[in-house]
């Protein structure tokens, strides 16, 4: 399998105020139909950047309940279709039985967390882990903010795509990875944290997008119980927080943050 | 049906860098889980924003090709579920005819364009339309840049939600629609036009957000040859412009405007 870029130089004409016009190329970010294959069973289609494929097929199958962890998994092949890009998932037999006895009823469920389902009793529910939530450290998370800045080439090249990363509970960037889409930005860094058997109990996750249910729901999947986001949460991603007992964090900034669940979390933040 | 509100408050706790703390109440935008009903047959389920659900319903069966005009639609009811809305759409009997026999092939195709399909054999295609797109003429861009700041009610109060527009030849705003999400902020736009019946092959659409090839695929179905996008298009949506002949303008702003495709029909552009 060729590696693909994941950005494209385009023409445009950038036109001003003045009606003068200005030939320019500008990098736009690749964006690809990828075929998701279990064990030769197609399973759904999504968008994408071209890019950390594999960590891509170990993080939705996660956060898709399709395995539990990596060892659900023996092998990803990447491979050019006519008109996108196909990943074959070959799943462990025990993980195989339970996908397909499971796919009649959730046929089509994908990455966008609810679109597929067909009735609302079918709305995915993430269990509320045991271990309570750690501590926020607004340092910490102030120092994984300035990181990520630097942290996504992507990014810097086409203005135009959303990054998800993992930080220790000290702020140290331990993973980032970017997409178009912000959801599969998660579930790219989702894969990642399998793939490299990294404990996810005690550090953050960082998205640079508002802050919906959905991406509630893959935090808690991932097994991180703090969810910082650069902009605003919704009204239903704070319920499942609240219902998770999860932190959550949002419109973080470099010189605020503000703490929507998990206030009592959080250290050293004297009340004015 | 009871009207539910668009966004609720909620408490927050900002920290800045000194770890002084200020208990806050900030707009959050409603997500609420709609299930989309045709005929009695469960067909999907979308997150979005409470409002405007009339427009949602239309809007969305027409750019998921479950009915190709307004007629199409005999009635639409709102009702409330335990853990959401649903929306009861009754189709004129042909357009439910031609809609259960699809069924089976396209199960779970939703608002997000690509997922819940299986395979990349069942991508949507818009048609090509005969007409040629019309002139782009910049100065309407930026007057209907100009009158949709002011025309974001609900992203006002919560700085996290999505508009779609369309506006005239001339730069006129005829709707403006929100949302959590850019699909459905569009695909209620779609439903509003549908419904107040307006010719959309001369005026363009505007969305606040990135351009990916679902908002090229959706304003293709509304009949809309002109698509401005405030944020950069990818690589995939400007293919598509390019297969449609559509004019595809982006990264909009006050001041300036880059246009990806239809650069030859630009009026009043003096090359530099």
């Amino acid at each position: 399998m060729l590696p693909r870029p994941s950005s494209r130089l385009a023409e445009a004409l950038v036109v001003g105020a003045d009606g003068a016009g200005r030939a320019i190329q500008r990098p736009v970010p690749e964006e690809v139909p990828v075929s998701l294959v279990y064990s030769s069973v197609p399973f759904a289609v999504m968008m994408l950047t071209p890019g950390d494929l594999e960590d891509f097929a170990y993080g939705f199958s996660l956060t898709e309940g399709v395995v539990a962890d990596a060892a659900g998994i023996r092998e990803v092949a990447i491979s050019a279709e006519e008109r996108g890009l196909r990943l074959d998932i070959r799943l462990a037999p025990s993980d195989l039985t339970a996908h397909l006895s499971r796919r009649r009823s959730i046929a089509g469920r994908t990455g966008c967390g609810l679109c597929g389902i067909e009735e609302l009793d079918q709305m995915p529910r993430a269990a509320r882990p045991e271990a309570p939530a750690p501590a926020i450290d607004v340092a910490a998370i102030r120092r994984a903010l300035a990181s990520l800045e630097a942290s996504q080439p992507l990014n810097d090249e086409t203005r135009a795509v959303h990054a998800a990363a993992f930080a220790a509970a000290d702020g140290t960037l331990v993973a980032v990875r970017e997409d178009v889409g912000r959801h599969n930005a998660l579930d790219k860094l989702a894969g990642a944290l399998m793939r490299g058997g990294v404990a996810t109990g005690a550090g953050f996750v960082v998205v640079t997008s508002r802050c919906s249910f959905e991406l509630v729901e893959k935090t808690a999947s991932i097994g991180a119980r703090t969810l910082v986001a650069i902009s605003a949460p919704t009204a239903l991603a704070l319920d499942r927080a609240r219902a998770l007992d999860m932190n959550l964090v949002a419109v973080a900034r470099r010189d605020t943050v503000a703490v929507f669940h998990g206030m009592d979390r959080v250290t050293e933040a004297l009340r004015a």
